[in-house]
């Protein structure tokens, strides 16, 4: 095989919208569109389940080893009492860190079909498309101490700590900054640079790489001021890049606007390689597990398949399947099906198992 | 005077919705409904205008003195280059830190006459009616250590520190908790204890609580989940406690989805003095200094007038003074009256004195 690609379904859904993505590739390779093999490990509490940790390292290796990872979800109240550092959440935070994928990009697309869905009024999010690219393998994830400690008495002192070194802060301006030139040509850096030093050197160091970009319109926000304005305003942003514990509270923000929770996929890249110029990448939904509705067939699996279509472009440059791959899902909502989180009036609510059939007929089609 | 008032316009249309106050307080006092003294400060650039510091050691003396202070807003362009540690915002933190106002209580109200200004669809947020209680003297904002080192080859790195002790959760939780009391029961805690050791600890600490208040609802939830769950369907929410970097952006989060952010009062409240059962109090609009709008004589003087009335609620046990602001408010709006901020087809559209007065001939009425 050319590609390799690890799979890691997780729990909850995740293990049900694998199985569409592993029907997708089945068919892809069978077509000769791409020549993938295909491993499968286990992440979170299914991991813990058979071996007490989040990850192994084997699997870990294997997701080290792999020209991408396709990673479901992971957690489910079945391990909320389980060892801290065993958490289900531990996998997603290690293979992060190992792999070095300091670059995730959340794109929030409301589809035509779906601007209804949102909770904002329609003409507010019909045709949005912002791209968030949130830090994250820095900042209060990672940073040391990271402690709690017994002070006696009945009191403990919990310490986490937000790091940013310059260099981290440079590459991930610059990733925004590259796609930015793909899109409008402007971009939000949010920080809170009012109250955090981290903020102060972020702002100094996004303003530094924005000198090498004269073509890219920089502006600076707040942190909280950008999560009111994605409420109030969305469209005026395209390009928003910001820190890993920012990111992922703005990121999920920009997702709900779209009303496609189950739509949006994501990308997670390291550095390109100095001599191959591979780069390793993590692709997953940006939805959870979600254990309430987990085993009954009824998952939307589109920001599952999304997240191959993102793997086709950014890890193997196959931007014409992939392409195919997001107008089959357009075509399928556009054709009136829907999954049990976008149900619809007058639309036809399928299960996870044919919607990812549908999308596979759109393609064979 | 029974009771001293220390006011601090700060910047921008600060100082313009402060003169609606003086004058409703002139009339109160006319009316002996009040017995205040008031005294004046310098808050932000002005301060830093007149004595390079964002607030000086003898304003911040009065502020500490006072039975409440009065704030307007702080900031504008004028002092973006302003060295870091006189910065506007400065002037805030020094307050918080000193009175040791921990407890901030943002309410967001959806006003009926108001609800189709909120970016999302009327049914969402119609009654909405949501308190943030944030922790406000700690967290990020004030962990040491909080710096930038040089490293040479032109890298830097910036640390900043999250920390929370036990005593600081649990008085904030009890705040949450009584104030539930007195409305629906239930309160959310918001953190991110799926990768932080201060959300494990806050976790801990607020579970603790809860078992001295088993009449009252307790819900975990992840604070990117809550910024999610706000837009998505708001009304799930009545109290929601959280930290002071969460609790910064969940309450913006949640001000803008009432679409009346101009309206938005919030209360800074300090533990109560053993002694004699009084606590420090700190009352201040949610929006901030507006440059854009500053000296025209626009800017809404409500949420500047609310805090007052927050003021005779939380300070003073004023209540029924308090709630006839408040129904003067309303009356207000429903006769059509709107500031720019919040214009609307078939409104008119006054200006912050014009208001102002209209909400004091309310009162007289
Ligand atoms: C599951 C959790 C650790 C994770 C995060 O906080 O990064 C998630 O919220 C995300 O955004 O991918
Ligand atoms: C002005 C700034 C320091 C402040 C904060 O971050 O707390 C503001 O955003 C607020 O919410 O009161």
């Amino acid at each position: 095989a050319t590609h390799s690609l690890f799979l890691l379904p997780g729990d909850g859904i995740g293990t049900e919208i694998m199985v569409e993505v592993e029907k997708l590739i089945a068919w892809t390779n069978q077509e000769q569109l791409t020549d993938f093999s295909t491993d499968t490990g286990l992440a979170g509490g299914a991991a813990y389940d058979q071996h007490q940790v989040a990850i192994t390292d084997e699997d870990t290796q294997k997701a080290l080893a792999a020209d991408a990872v396709i990673f479901g979800a992971v957690g489910g109240p079945k391990w909320d009492n389980v060892p801290y550092e065993h958490r289900p959440e531990a996998a997603l935070l290690r293979l992060r860190k190992e792999m070095a994928v300091f670059a995730n990009l959340r794109p929030a697309i409301c589809y035509p079909a779906l601007a209804d869905a949102s909770s904002l009024k329609r003409e507010l999010v019909e045709g949005l498309d912002i791209l968030i690219v949130r830090e994250l393998t820095g900042g209060v994830y990672f940073g040391e101490p990271k402690t709690i400690t017994d002070l006696g008495d009945g009191q403990k002192r919990a310490v986490d700590t937000q790091v940013y070194e310059t260099y981290e802060i440079d590459r991930i301006a610059r990733v925004a900054f590259d796609l930015a030139r793909t899109r409008s040509g402007k971009v939000h850096s949010a920080d809170k640079k009012n109250v955090m030093k981290s903020g102060v050197l972020w702002d100094e160091v996004v303003k530094g790489v924005a000198k090498d970009y004269s073509d890219i319109e920089l502006h600076h926000i707040l942190a909280d001021n950008a999560a009111m304005q994605l409420v109030r305003n969305p469209k005026q942003f395209d390009v928003m890049v910001t820190d890993n514990l920012f990111g992922d509270i703005l990121s999920d923000v920009a997702a709900m606007l779209t009303g496609s929770l189950g739509m949006l996929p994501s990308a997670s890249l390291g550095a390109p390689d100095p001599l191959t110029g591979k780069r390793k990448a993590f692709y997953e939904p940006v939805h959870g597990s979600a254990p309430d509705i987990a085993g009954k067939g009824i998952a939307n699996p589109i920001a599952m398949i999304a997240s191959v279509a993102m793997a086709l472009r950014y890890s193997f440059g196959m931007i014409e399947l992939a392409t195919r791959i997001e107008n089959a899902i357009s075509a399928v909502l556009s054709d009136g099906l829907r999954t049990g989180d976008i149900a619809q009036d007058n639309r036809k609510t399928v299960g996870t198992e044919e919607m990812g059939a549908a999308v596979l007929a759109k393609l064979k089609a």
